[in-house]
């Protein structure tokens, strides 16, 4: 990987310690984050207003999480296609809720070749209306179904407070969409890609422990009948919905006409899914697993796993071999051999980009026939490990702080979540984390207090963990954060 | 792969032969295209003209593709990142030639959010301006180049005449954009993608052979001192851009002040290149490769390289084993268990889709322990194979059939081919295939003549088929043909 971002050193303005680069977590956390993603050069806000430029060191990440989660979506049997990017005015209009939800946030093309487009076309904010015209014209009879796409794409939502990763004007991500014969089909599917896809990859891609759940009625996706979630908590203590699954019911079959010929000759609608998960997740990653240090990336995406540091020329060739077994024992590794460069700095940097392991060459390191170790995702305590039991010792190590990232994540998790009773109380202990406190005590005219405090029912549970059918099952738990 | 295009058999109005389904190369080409494209279920045209649905089969295609080429763009050295859908109207602006090459294509969003846009934006129709920007941003002394980048997305021309894969309003790409320290640098970096990257894939992977040559002044990119391009031939005789590679020279380095501090402590400007390869290759593979029974594809970038057919009920089980075997040999593998549907149909789908190897096993193939074999990519006479032998043979065939396409279109592109001296005499051999003569003997008048005829020189060549350094470069061979 050598004479990639190697070359390019942020500039640190001569500092060599990142606290002076970043706002500590404690003092201005929205601040802390965008200066992460600045300085590890994740992204940079784009020309016009709210859109994002994802940099290498950002999209490297982003495509080896694309990969994990593409195989998964493969696996439950879905097939990869591309939709258009421009949609018919008219198309959203066919289906009044999901219309209603989205008109606000549309871009809307209305010239094009030099002249006024006869009807405008809206960028996608998401695909529901034009894939279901064409699942219409695909789907003849139950030998059809299901019919399970996913589609890889940048989609277009005008937003009001944009912010990187989080919520940006136009976004990547995959958006998923299914036709099944019938109702309980359809759930099975959302359901089975909630678990299996989803939770899957945000637990043991990128070692953030979620909340799966059920959305309320406002917090639902427009013209879904059922919105399934996985909420993550951040290092502040605020809630992310790191992705969702949508049961559409007979909505947009029925907008769209999408019927079949059953196997006893009949007419039927189909029962269609969504789900999607986006660029969104990066920002996940940051914020759950991110110290005052800078960024911490789980070895699974960190697309460089290992930095190799030699601090003087003459410990650059051994770097070099090091690199070579690190690599032939399957690692993502890089060299860094800009010795004409303060040592210091370049340490500071490899530590805000949040590479899981440095390992830093020196004359005396090397006379002692040893390299000094640096695991970031652990206290980043030096340790010297004999050059012979190098590799093994990285190998172990890549794996051991990918599950300690985990097991962090959710220590704070469960720590930082309150159980409670009343809204009041929910109201108090939200302020610094989660609340979570029977459905019942909070209702309609619940949500709206919790709404005039900054927050909301992030998702309902039964009991024991699962989902519910509907919002009004008996003794459901509502989980009660501030959000991003 | 059981479960996914498997149960959607295309509508063949129960023909069992295509010869009724297709028009044939030879009576219609254009409409033996749309007819392929569409009974293979490769893309449906999208609700907004000149747009494209790429279906899953057509998408699996296209994944293959940009796997191979995506592989090859990295060992170059560049990364990938991602830039904004939406550029300011007045970037485009900051390139005189540019923005008259591309203003009369793009389109302009003008309302976003319920509101009017201050300024408009326009989507990209490629993206070397908002590049640039950033480039500019990032590049500040010569420790910073080669900056090497390259983005998987989509972009929109507005297209008079649109024409599935070959020219859609909308297309996916991946466009290279990279900044040098000097001229030489961008030569030869833009030189080394057209070769090792684009060429080794249309060769090697889509089995294309394909002419290197330099563009003449006219056919050159807007905005680029040197367009270099790969010509390919179709099955009718015209030649079909395949990708391009382009020196920009300083003009958008200029444009966007593309400047670095170089270790003699001197501003100077960057020099520039962009290269860019679309879907318009799978429109490539169709007319290069498909005949009058449908599309043949290339085992290394087919979804299905081998599908295995099980004629009646009781030979499912030993299909299935086939299959397993067959994958176990690290092939892409299909079973069509559809007993219950005619086997003619059946044969005719998997011959439509170009599949590289079918398998049939009927009662009386067991009977005898062998399966039946039929080679797409060859003649489509059926082989007896002892079961025993099957994967063995199955995987020298797939290999053997990827060379033989490359040679059948190599020695289409050769005989097709047609030395003249005269532009009245390039004229008359282009009708049919494409003519080569002296540039002398065209000129800029001579250019004007062929566009009368449709025709266009779309390369030059050294005498030893090396690309020139200039137009001016005495004895340059020109390549004269209709075009897509």
């Amino acid at each position: 990987m050598r004479g990639r971002t190697i070359d390019r050193l942020p500039t640190l303005a001569g500092m060599t310690t990142t606290r002076s680069v970043l706002a500590s977590q404690a003092t201005d956390y929205p601040r802390w984050f965008q200066d992460v993603i600045a300085k590890a050069e994740l992204a940079d806000n784009g020309p016009v207003r709210g859109t994002m430029v994802v940099r290498p060191y950002g999209y490297g990440i982003w495509e080896l999480l694309q990969e994990a989660m593409n195989r998964r979506i493969k696996a439950t049997g879905a097939e990869n296609a591309y939709f258009p990017l421009l949609i018919p005015e008219s198309y959203l209009q066919r289906e009044a809720e999901h219309v209603e939800g989205f008109s606000p946030e549309l871009a809307v093309v209305t010239h094009a070749g030099g002249k006024q487009l006869e009807e405008p076309a809206v960028i996608r904010p998401t695909s529901e209306t034009v894939i279901g015209e064409y699942m219409a014209k695909w789907i003849q009879s139950y030998r059809d179904l299901p019919l399970l796409l996913n589609q890889w794409a940048n989609a277009v939502r005008w937003e009001l407070r944009p912010r990187l990763f989080l919520r940006t004007t136009e976004f990547l991500w995959q958006e998923g969409h299914t036709a099944h014969a019938t109702f309980e089909d359809a759930r099975a599917y959302a359901t089975k890609v909630l678990y299996d896809v989803y939770r899957d990859v945000m637990v043991n891609v990128l070692a953030i422990p979620v909340t799966p759940g059920r959305k309320t009625r406002r917090e639902r996706f427009a013209g879904a009948i059922n919105t399934m979630t996985l909420e993550a908590m951040t290092g502040d203590g605020k809630a992310l919905q790191m992705c969702t699954s949508h049961e559409l019911g007979q909505n947009f079959a029925r907008a769209f006409d999408i019927n079949y010929l059953s196997s006893d000759g009949e007419r039927e609608l189909a029962w269609t899914t969504s789900w999607g998960s986006t660029t969104r997740m990066v920002g996940g990653l940051i914020m759950v697993h991110g110290d005052d240090a800078g960024l911490r990336v789980p070895p699974t995406v960190a697309p460089i796993q290992v930095v190799v540091l030699a601090v003087r020329d003459e410990t650059v060739e051994a770097a070099q071999r090091i690199v070579k077994d690190l690599e032939a024992a399957g690692l993502r590794v890089l060299v860094d051999d800009r010795t004409d460069q303060p040592f210091g700095r370049r340490a500071v940097n490899w530590e805000l980009k949040g590479v899981p392991i440095r390992i830093e060459l020196g004359p005396r390191d090397l006379a002692a026939d040893a390299a000094t170790v640096v695991r970031r995702l652990r206290d980043s305590t030096k340790t010297a490990v004999n050059l012979s039991e190098l590799t093994s010792t990285v190998v172990n190590a890549i794996d051991a702080d990918q599950a300690h990232l985990l097991e962090e994540a959710t220590a704070r998790h469960t720590a930082r979540t309150t159980a409670v009773a009343t809204v009041d109380e929910a109201v108090e202990a939200a302020a610094a984390g989660w609340a979570s406190l029977p459905y019942a005590a909070i209702g309609e005219e619940g949500e709206d207090r919790l709404a005039e405090s900054g927050m909301t029912v992030r998702c309902l549970q039964r009991p024991d963990g699962t989902l519910p059918l509907d919002e009004t099952e008996p003794d459901l738990i509502a989980y009660v954060a501030r959000s991003y």
